[in-house]
């Protein structure tokens, strides 16, 4: 049985409707955001140089959070079909290595005329503290859309 | 001889002050975001599924260029010892593989009591369009650092 990605419409998303996504973060995870970025910032790769700042030890890139919070709307709502317009983050407090992060997706406003939503993004730590928040700006789905889930692209860490 | 990272203190951001960093997209980036973020969403994996949407082809996540800005700020300007601490971003036009794009960093406003410096951060593409702008909120190195450049981590695609 093929998994599969399906979408809330635009006619759906009225304020106060709210959706979770939830991942834990890894070591491998702060690896492939400075791969993929480019972000080698020494905060978020070398130990030593993390252990005297007030961090104390490594932390993830802000816009790793960022990253999750693009996943959240990508694939749980509004899902396949969304054009992102725009976001804002305020990040709040550092994110570990092992830290698990739930973003927390609720509707609060729409303009009917465009199909416009604004959906606020609230991404806490599995003690309950605010990392990040901020508000995401979509083109939302007109319509319905249930579409085979493409599979995670794999990659494997070279020495 | 190691290649070195250096920043820019607060008291050398001032208004005017800019950088700036340019990175290819890859089909390999787009891949490596998904796997790191787990945003699936088939308008970025599947060739089908965006042939049939307004973009015509696969289109990287706005967020991938969110990590370019975080790219540009962590190793460019202001470097080692900046704290993030917001970003603003509103996605322009689509971004394709192989797409050449430019983050350009410009200082626009600073707060002497707290060491907050404000960032416009300006993202184009090979054909000077705007792909995406927004602002950076950033506490800046109080002091100078010159530190060993990370290594970026390497990873090799799966089948």
């Amino acid at each position: 049985m093929t998994e599969t990605l399906s979408n809330t419409t635009f006619e759906e998303l009225t304020p106060g409707r709210a959706a979770e996504y939830t991942r834990r973060v890894e070591e491998r995870d702060i690896d492939l955001f400075a791969a993929v970025s480019g972000d080698v910032n020494p905060v978020h790769l070398d130990e030593a140089f993390a252990a005297d700042t007030v961090f104390r030890r490594r932390v993830a890139h802000g816009m790793l959070t960022g990253a999750f919070v693009s996943a959240a709307l990508g694939t749980v709502m509004p899902g396949p079909g969304t054009i992102y317009l725009g976001q804002t983050l305020r990040f709040q407090r550092p994110v570990h290595i092992g830290d698990t992060l739930t973003v927390r997706l609720e509707v609060t406003a729409r303009r009917e005329d465009k199909g416009i939503v604004t959906i606020a993004c609230e991404v806490t730590n599995q003690d309950a503290e605010s990392v990040a928040s901020g508000d995401a700006t979509v083109l939302a789905p007109a319509e319905r859309r249930v579409v085979p889930r493409p599979a995670t692209p794999r990659f494997e860490r070279k020495p």
